[in-house]
């Protein structure tokens, strides 16, 4: 049982790899009638489309998307709705010194274990390019969510290697995050690790970092007890991004430090609604949402991917030395954003319809 | 769709409140001809038990379990095994001043909101009790993954509060980590700990702390790219735990802050095998098993029960005070430690037959 | 991944063999809120009771069921229902001969193939004594479908040997399939079809029949295009029965003679709503229900245990004679009935509540 | 939950509809290392394509196939597959005119009532144009099924109208079956089918039939008890297909009329093999294959599409008359023999990984 399909209700299925026809998803389950265009899924693509800074890969995407099936006069039709980005011509020459060599930390061993063989090009499977699907996939669920629910997902970059900011994540807006190339709205952090960025690449290295994945707006009573809680299948969704290590919500490691009476939320009354007055629960209790900000933190390990040179072994078992050639992400928090934001939308769309279906 | 199942091929869904009838499991697609017996599962509960020293909750409970199906002349069938552990009559006079009050950071008021009313008596389904089917399922997992790959799973406390050891993971036994009562292998820090407890215990209070997961000999080749990675369905799995709010594999949140060329690990060739000499991406690459130990952490926040007075709500939005009467667990993780051996079984498990399946 | 789980939003998954502990169902993701007592799940259970009349088998069987979770102050809760019928004390020692043989027609021999072993007493999994799991969790199906949308579900036994009823469906009530004990609401048709179970009874021998399925008032738009159709379900869920071989939905194997002049509804407006002049559909087009009386045709075959002397082989591949001791139903038809009544409600119930998650 | 997927562990995902991008597959969980060309694909796909014979549409599609994704070298990766057939220019305005009525025993109606609107153009998703998709899939399957099990898929037609061959399944060959182009491999019997079929056509008529599918050499031990039955799923699929309303394996409804002693396949010892003496159990024993020939047969009700005046309604509730303008099948027989044989490829191979993953 393999695993390109994500989501129960509103469910994606995304195929393609960095070379051959093209990257894409198949979506299932959406519900009928919700506008939406070829214009409004490309323009998030953009937002996570490689060439878009000085600190992002320079290496040429296309990534423009069409729309297959699935939807008729601007609307969902509640049949598949198929997105794809084709690929474009390439020179698979540019890989052929890869072919046989293992890149340390990347998927290229594993790949080859387990199935056999791999595709050679690119990352094949394993490229981030992978991301554009999910990305195409969480434009329908995420405008559904904010029209029906008023539902709004606003992710950042709050640290860059030892840089970090501690902005209060309840205040910051959609515009703030896209005030600068790294997508940190805190001005001067995000100068500090724009700085930093600039450096590293300037050493053919890469660095890593976190991002703050916010929610707000959810309603009460999503998430699906016992295993299929809220806050695990937001942990998996993060999880499932290429080079993700780490995922916490609400006070997560640092919490672990605290005595519960100073980690509970206490429960308060205000305007007449049932709220908390902290948030170290990240907006879930017992695995359900609990109508607070739902806010988490995702880490992202320095891409594998460096010119410096490394120690690695070819497929007949010779250790060789390898530098890398290819263009790169010397940091991949930037792009990363709106991929954390379209996991969330694709999480909170698939625990509503279940809520619904049995719920209400 | 409700969350009461876990894994796909190795399925088990769990069922049964603190109070009522029983708690037990349902495991379907167990392999047949694998030896089995009651005893053996017991002995796993017994790691899980309430009461089992001064640092735990001294509540009673049975959990002697019982096979009702599947295991035919000590052997499993193939088909559904049933393992139940029957409540004991109880007074639920116990509970009910609870019955219209929310308990802080506890899943009362979101499951209240989530399914229009809820068992108030214990925790209902939100009880840690459940975690007793989890680990009944998981002793036949681990049998099979040991006998028939050398799978070993040895998780311990690394931390309480402020106290972490720094022990090496690759050489920690079970024999280590049964020591002592908190499931330390340290022995100096693990008295550490458990003076804390003791400390926190005495002021009515709770604490948190993190365990190490640490799973052997795993083959290369385990985990289904793109979103069934392993490391997000180990995450999944931690996530679903009770006071889990944060799962870290390999370098985890601390690998953000290193460069490429540092965190990523050379591949050598020992013994004419592909090893790596370090392991910060804890024998997950591209979410495919590498052959290297599997080792993440959990975080585990301290348990929401207090005697401590707190400030809540009511079922009828007054602001209440309370002070929790019964018995709890000053600290949720020596006895959390055998729960996530048995996440960790129930994950290799599924991924070893889902790898079998499309591979072998 | 073993095939113990039916539906997919409410979802049970049924365990137990006719001998061993018990047999019963876990139910997830039931709607919450739903009044139901052990004494409604009992009443249907008696319609498929062994020992109910002169022409089921003289076997008795304990079908006393407990609900052991998800039930709270009469109402479910929307965790996971287990409902149990335990075992009772049993000589294996009666079905030791049969230890070594394999009965022809009778799952004995492919269970041992696939298995490796099989639990020999009774029937071990593949016993009828598994349906009583699926009418447990029918009653609680049937009950929200009816509150909630009105649906009724009345079947009945439409033929036995060459003995048919041509009696409209529409017009049967349960009041009529109760009146005698083969569950034909044609009076002078039952008399014949029990005349001939006696007759068969006498030779040792067994007898099949069909059952007509219906299903009123199914609201219009359940069934997902374009694999779970609501007829595809239908029948897999019919043909999932024990001795169920085949399933035809409205005209059917009879309809593949007719033009489509012929076989076509015409669509006619009756009080202002859309409705049908015919009913060859069977109440579904396209996958989807069209607000006309469901209706379909199940064909049982003769029980396959006999008292006859039949040619067999042995485990050590010998052939061999046998001639049944045990006491078995000469005709499985009256007791099929509640069985195929439980089916429909449970593929209406997932359906509705999968139309509900997308659509409504 | 849509239900465009089929299949667990060989997984399939279909989109498209007859009009706008185009039509395809993803399939996920395939085996890597299968050789495989869109030319192999293509073969089969001119089976099923319109306008191959004077008894067929005259309506010309393009069902080109290309590959996009999941093969590599000409092999499989182990990664998703797509498959994908755009679809050409058109003039929508061929339909505008059926825009507002509702087609008798088409999909119109109940997609419309689901949904909320529909796709017009054609029949949208409901169109015979989908299973263009499945049997792209299946000749992945069918490849790996004869190369790795000798797994061999003959279907055909067996009756039109009132004329039904009677010729052994057992004995019938690929080239039996291609040799005509109503492919029923019996010479008489299909001169008279085709003419009947050119009678109809010439009445602006449809009429209906059945089709024997056969599987050969399918090893002992496939289905999932209890609900997952071979028998099930392979009802489940047929029925999945447009137009079909009754399936039956083995004896079936005829079968209903025996005694268990006529009915019953005794065991035999057949060159040290266990085998049957007659097939009434089509292959299937309890739900799992027991290594005889399986056979089935599947209804097919007359084509809905005539060009015979009809009474209809339309959208706005007026009663109309309607005589269809569209190029239609007047038998969709000849047509459906390959869908029938991709589905029962698509179900064999997905109970092979089933049936491998828990026992092999």
């Amino acid at each position: 049982m393999a695993g390109n399909t994500f989501g129960h209700l509103f469910r994606i299925t995304t195929f393609g790899e960095s070379h051959g026809g093209g990257v894409g998803v198949v979506v299932d389950g959406c519900p009928p009638g919700i506008e939406i265009t070829e214009e409004e899924i490309q323009k998030e693509q953009d937002r996570r489309r490689p060439g878009q800074s000085k600190i992002t890969t320079p290496r040429k995407e296309s990534d423009t998307v069409k729309i297959l099936s699935g939807v008729f006069e601007g609307k969902t039709t509640g049949t598949p709705i198929l997105v794809i980005a084709f690929n474009q011509e390439f020179e698979s020459d540019d890989y052929i010194e890869l072919k046989d060599v293992y890149r340390p930390s990347h998927a290229d061993y594993t790949y080859e274990a387990k199935y056999g063989f791999r595709d050679w090009r690119g990352s094949g499977r394993a490229s981030a390019r992978e991301t554009l699907a999910r990305v195409a996939a969480s434009v329908i669920a995420k405008k559904y969510l904010y029209k029906k629910l008023g539902v709004e997902i606003i992710s950042y970059v709050e640290s860059v290697g030892n840089i970090r900011t501690d902005i209060d994540f309840e205040n910051v807006s959609m515009e703030d995050v896209e005030a600068n190339i790294i997508r940190c709205p805190d001005p001067e952090k995000a100068e500090e690790m724009i700085s930093l960025i600039e450096d590293v690449k300037e050493d053919g290295d890469s660095i890593g970092g976190a991002i703050r994945g916010v929610i707000k707006n959810v309603p009460v009573g999503l998430g699906e007890p016992v295993f299929d809680k809220l806050s695990a299948d937001l942990g998996k969704a993060m999880l499932s991004i290429n080079a993700v290590k780490g995922f916490e919500i609400g006070s997560g490691f640092e919490g672990t430090k605290l005595r519960g009476s100073q980690h509970n939320d206490p429960f308060k009354i205000e305007d007449g609604k049932i709220r908390t007055s902290s948030n170290n629960s990240g907006g879930v209790t017992g695995g359900i949402s609990n109508g607070e900000t739902i806010h988490f933190r995702v880490a992202f390990k320095p891409v594998s991917t460096i010119k410096k040179e490394q120690q690695t072994v070819s497929k007949n078992k010779k250790e060789v030395t390898l530098s890398a050639a290819g263009r790169h992400d010397p940091c991949v928090l930037p792009r990363a954003v709106p991929i954390v934001d379209a996991m969330s939308a694709l999480v909170i769309m698939d625990h509503y319809l279940r809520h619904k279906a049995q719920n209400l």
